[in-house]
This record gives C-alpha cells, sequence and structure tokens, in this order.
C-alpha cells in the first residue's frame, strides 16, 4: 500500500507558525480517499453503489508539530470490522519521524441514508475490509 | 442596517501570525447571509421559495491585517441589482478603521438550478433589493 | 459558566449537505477560548504572563448531524489537570439535544516554548483549573 | 511553466454540493507557491533572503463549479510588476474547460516587514519578474 503525500499548504499554519491541528483530521479524510481507491472501493464506485460511511468518531494525537511545506506521509490501516463498523488507524510522518497518530470509526449507510449491515448490503467490499484487517493480526 | 460581527478565530490566523487573507472570503459570506436575514429574505425563506443566489465573482482588497480576537464589523450594501444580477459591496472595520473592501456577485436560479430572471421569479424580492440599491444613490 | 453559541456557517458545510466533521475540533477551540475568558485567563492574559497551552490530543464522537444554520451550544468542562497536563471535555447540543462529545488534552509551554509545570510556573491558574475540576467531582 | 494540481478534497465541498468559492483563492496560493518555486525564488529562499510579499488584493471570477475528485490544472502568468506591485493571473481548468479565472496583487516587505523597493532590495528577483512579464506581451 502506498502512503499518501499531503504537502502542508502555508494557509493550513496558524499564528503558532505550525500546522494547526484541526488540519490533521482533514489530512485523515484525505489519505482515507486515497486507500479507498487503492483498495479498489473508491467514492465513485461506493457512490455508484449506493453506500457511504459516514465518520463516528475520530482521535487524533500530535507528536510533533509540522509547518508549511512539510511533506507528510500518511499510512492508513483497517484496525477492525465489523458488519456495522470500519475503524481505521493513520500514522503521519515527516522524514520518518512520526508527527502524529490518529483513529477514526465509520458506520454504514445504504442509498436511503439508512444504517445497514455491509456484511449484507456489499459482501464483496466488507471480505475486502476483513482481508485487510486479518492483515494486521 | 446592523453591522454583521466577526470575532477571528485562532484557527483563522496564519504563519505570518495575521488572518489569512481566504478567510475574508468567508466572512463575506456570513455578513452577507446575516444582511439577508436582516431584509427579510433569509436563506431559508429563500430556499423555501426555490431561489439560489450563487457567487459568480468576488474582489477584495486587504487595507490592514488583523488577528486572533480582532471584531471585525461588516456593513453589506446593494451596490446594483439587475433581472439577472445581484451586486453587493462590503466594509470592514476594526475599531473604526477600514481592514478590507470587498464586492460580489451574484445571478439567481430557480428550483431548477437553472439561470433565472429575479424580477419575474420573485417580484417582491427584486423590488426589496432595488429599493436598498436606490438608497445607494 | 455560559456555554459557547457557534451558529453553522454555509461554508462548514460539505457535500454531504451536513457540518464537516473536521469543523467540530475547530468548535472546540472557539469553545475553549470563550471558556478561558470566562474563569478569568483569556489568551491575552495567557500570553502576557508567558504561557501557553497547545493541544496534545483530542477526540470526536458524532451523534447526531447539523447543517447550515444550526445553533450549537458548547459546555467546556475541566475533567482532570495535573501540573503537566490540562484535560477538558466538551458537550455539543442544538435544541437541547446532544450533537457531538468531544475531549482535549493540552500540555503547558513557558515563554521559551518549552514544556513547563503549571504548578510552579503559574500557580494560582493551576489552583483555578484544580477547583474547577474538583466542581466536577 | 508547469501547471499546478489541485485535486478538490471532499471537505472543500459545500451545501450545493460544490467546490465554496473561497476556496479557489486557497487553490491561488498553492499555485503561486508552486510558481515561485519553478522560477528558483521560492518561499524558502525569499524567506532566507528576508524578502515577503504578502497579498494587497484578490478577485475571483467563477466560469464553472467544480466538485469532490476534480483535478484542477492552475495556470500563473505574471501580468505586471512595478519595485512596489506584483500582479499575477491565474486561469483554472477542468479537463481543459475554464472553471475560474482570478487575479492577485502583491506588495514587497523586507525583513522589517516594512514596504520596500523589489527593485532595490532585489534586483535579481525584480529582473526575474520583468523578463517574465515582458514574456507575456
Amino acid at each position: 500500500m502506498d502512503p499518501y503525500i499531503h504537502k502542508v499548504q502555508y494557509y493550513e499554519t496558524d499564528r503558532m507558525q505550525i500546522t494547526h491541528h484541526s488540519n490533521y483530521i482533514r489530512f485523515m479524510e484525505e489519505a482515507r480517499v486515497g486507500f479507498l481507491e487503492q483498495i479498489g472501493w473508491g467514492y465513485d464506485r461506493l457512490e455508484a453503489e449506493g453506500i457511504s460511511s459516514p465518520v463516528v468518531s475520530v482521535s487524533c494525537e500530535y507528536k510533533k508539530s509540522t509547518t508549511f511545506a512539510d511533506r507528510i506521509e500518511i499510512m492508513v490501516r483497517v484496525t477492525d470490522v465489523t458488519p456495522v463498523r470500519l475503524h481505521l488507524a493513520y500514522t503521519m510522518t515527516v522524514d520518518g519521524a512520526v508527527v502524529c497518530t490518529a483513529e477514526s470509526s465509520h458506520c454504514f449507510l445504504n442509498e436511503n441514508g439508512r444504517p445497514t449491515s455491509l456484511k449484507k448490503q456489499k459482501p464483496e467490499f466488507y471480505d475486502c475490509l476483513l482481508r485487510l484487517c486479518e492483515g494486521e493480526a
């Protein structure tokens, strides 16, 4: 799996001259989009197949600050998947040093926007996530 | 007409320790929403009546920098209105000193998302804007 | 303690037509700034006294979606304070319904940007936080 | 000169399901940073040489909407340069269709943050911009 690269923009820095902490939540989304594409379940396919996966929780630990022009490498892993929840973990590094670790959880909605079992609704996607998760063990 | 007040947030500042210039475009939107509400044509009413008014252009002149915790007062004026275009001007001040002047232009879309003549589609709103505009003369 | 009010802006919504989840991290900062002001330790005073308190971690649970023009009430509580860490919790409601619960942790830096013991560096502030925390019990 | 590529992020879209108009001002900054790097005067060099070039005005005409996952190509041109002002123009396209045209103006500050003549302060940079501008004629 290729890491996702985010180059920190000037407008992402703040008065402390570092990347504002809220932006890492956005970097997680960018990396997640890239990850889903890499595993063959990009947003366009999910949308076409009538499934969406909103964020139900996020957490972020800030280890080292970053700033304008830093090149953040983000690795995404599936840490757990059940028929109704997907758990992802993120490791962000700059030049090999960890700057942030993070997690997000997601539910699954069908095309009517109702919570659904991914296992029933889209078993190939569920199996794909399960295999990636088992790869973690 | 009451000015709209925006208190600059920490996350709106940048590495130069001032409010990032892109945020003023957002302050314009905030002030515009407040202005439309004050004249009795808030977003909820516009939406209910099936009219929307997307931005077709913006311009901004930055006169003085602002920063975290500054209290920006924004006055909005109708500078011109035609059946198909609305032109607004914005003056932003902090403690009476002008920090930014700006303009935006808007078209009108009907509920099918197609360009429409506001004069035909929603004459009361058109007349309301026209009166505010004439007030400028 | 008064709740902090954030009115959701149009530019804070996303393609799913709800407030983008990353923005809640920013609402937390807004509420924190207001909270510190209310307890007499606003950013300007902290800055003047040479102390800062960067975010070391955040977490957020999204309970219900919100959208443009929603009025989010945010209550901030001190859940724990040690000489080197401050833990805050946030409850966000719209019309009485919880939309998001969140937490943040903070360290303390002295005027040279070095980690410091708040208890030694600024005992009145430490005691103030301690009292607010005990009030939780 | 290579175009700068910005891939629209999910968090850059709004409730109308299109890229929020304020973000184009940020795309301009991204493209400008890339442009300055390409001509050999990247932000790190400018900073090292004690020169900065804040935005004094921006304008933007929105021609077509874009949305999540669109790949915006941005070309930057020098339209005018004087000892105290730099004028840039931007053309943004998606699949060859123009989605936005924009302009920005910049002044020059020396290391003390005071307005300065670029021609006197950093003649090589001034000449470089002048040559690029003449290329426009």
